[in-house]
Order: C-alpha cells, then structure tokens, then sequence
C-alpha cells in the first residue's frame, strides 16, 4: 500500500464528509416550516431534497456490496424529481436516518483498502469494468459527494432572500 | 511514481473535466436570451454564473503558481453574488473564453507530477501547510469542481419547468 495512494483516496473521503457535514448543517439552520417550502417555483420542496439525499447515499451500501439498504422505505425518493410520492417524509426521521447512514458509511469506509476502492462497484459487470476501469467505487464516492452540492446551490435559494447566494 | 496513486488523481482531473463540459453542454442548449434570466426569483442570472465560474476557474492559474489569470477583468465576478457588477458580460465572449482557460489549464496538469498535486496550493504559507497537508493542489481542483456542480444545480432551474429537475 502506497503512502500517497492513501493520502488521496482519504482526501475524497473527507471530501464526502465535509460535503455530508454541509447539508446536515443547513437542515439544522431554520424553522423546519422553511423546508416544506420549494425551492424555487415548482421545484422541489426543501423537505424533498433531504430524503433524495438520504435515498440516494443509502444507494451507497448495495453499490458497494456492503448489504442492503438501511431504508428501503426511502427508496422512492431516489428520483431527481418529487412527483407521485405518497410516502409522508418527517424531517426529523429523515435527519436521524442521514445522520445513521453517513456514520455507518463512514465506519465501513475505514476499514477498506486502495484495492477495494479501485475495483469495480456492483452496477458495473466485470465485462465493462475490464473495459472502463474507472468505474471503480472512488468514482461513485466523488460523484455522489459532488450531487449533494448540486442539491445544496438549490437547497440555499430557502435562505432570506437578503442572505448570500 | 506509484500507479495506483497518478490513476486517483487521473480520476480527479476527469472529474473536473467532465464537471466543465456539464456546464459547457448547458450553455449551449438554450437561446441566449434564456441565460439573462435570473435561475430562482432575486437570485443571479445564468450570464452572471457563467461569467462567475470563469472567473474562479480563471483564479486556478495563481493559486496552483502556474502564472497569472488570463482575465483579470473577470475578477469581479469571483464573488458568489451578482451586487454592483457594471463589467459588460457577453455570452460568447464568455464561452470562449471558458473553453480557452479549461484548455489552458488542462494542458498544465497534464504536465505534473503526483508530487506536484499533493504540495501546498499557493494561498496556504508553507507553515500552515505543514499543519494541515490536505491543503494540497488536488483539494483545490476537487473543490472547484465541485463548485461548478453547486452551480449547476441552480442553472438547471432555467429549464423549461416541464423538464426534470
């Protein structure tokens, strides 16, 4: 194991985490009235956006092959886009729940090796990876940190109009 | 130079690059008069994100040490919010230069070593970097990247409301 090779796969690691950190910090910001609120007109709603958050990064323990989700309940809000959801989301459970699966993620993080994280994820046949190596697990770690600041540049316009954009 | 280490940071550069042709494929879907309408009531136009992404993009020239912006009379669009700018953005002059300093700076890294990535960016001192390693040149490229994401999470809202958010 490469010194460096470790430096780096840590550095996005913490990246996740800070990114993790970023949305738990603004859903613990305001009233939980301003997240029922949507976005933007006709866009999604605040409250919407966490439980995408928290379906889509509990999509990390299938990818990874590190079991099943944590929520299967959640799992209809993986779509980008809040429409036909019956499933009543409470703030307050959707917080614990991302507080749970991002301690969890990162206890299972920890323990794995640079090999680990340059092999493929399970969405990717052996086949293809064999072709497209960087369809590693590191990539969709990167990717999914950077879709939570996606969300989080909508998330903000919920700030008082006079608040930094 | 180990492999598995030029490999992580290999994935970092194309995550940047594929961030930048996100953004690139984005302002050429619409007509431009699309772009002068703000993203979200009171929030900045898709010219001013344009020209603000440039801007910071622009900036990665002196902090990486790699020489000066290639616009400074872009500057003034490195803030996150569109307050008192009386500099004249124009779209295609923008997008030309957005591809011109992207090939610029991809042509740079394309000359570096793993070394090179992992020493201190040029606005942390050589003593704070000493405390904190991670505050490296692969962190600021990361963190731009995923910049450009947070934004573009808001450009999308200038869609057609029919189309997916």
């Amino acid at each position: 194991m490469n010194e460096q090779t470790t430096q780096v796969i840590q550095q996005i690691i913490t990246f996740w985490e800070a990114n993790n950190k970023n949305i738990t910090t603004f859903f613990n910001k305001h009233a939980d009235e301003v997240y029922a609120k949507q976005v933007a007109p006709g866009r999604n709603s605040g409250i919407y956006l966490m439980a995408h958050l928290v379906a889509v990064s509990d999509g990390l323990f299938p990818i990874f092959g590190l079991g099943e989700r944590l929520y299967p309940e959640l799992e209809v809000f993986a779509g980008e886009s809040e429409t036909n959801i019956t499933y009543p989301a409470n703030l307050t459970e959707l917080k614990a729940k991302w507080e749970a699966l991002n301690a969890k993620l990162a206890a299972e993080f920890a323990k794995q090796t640079p090999e680990w994280w340059l092999d493929r994820h399970l969405n990717v046949s052996e086949a293809d990876f064999a072709l497209e190596p960087h369809r590693n697990k590191l990539n969709v770690l990167l990717s999914r940190a950077s879709h939570e600041n996606y969300h989080r540049g909508q998330l903000v316009f919920l700030n008082e109009q006079s608040a930094s954009i």
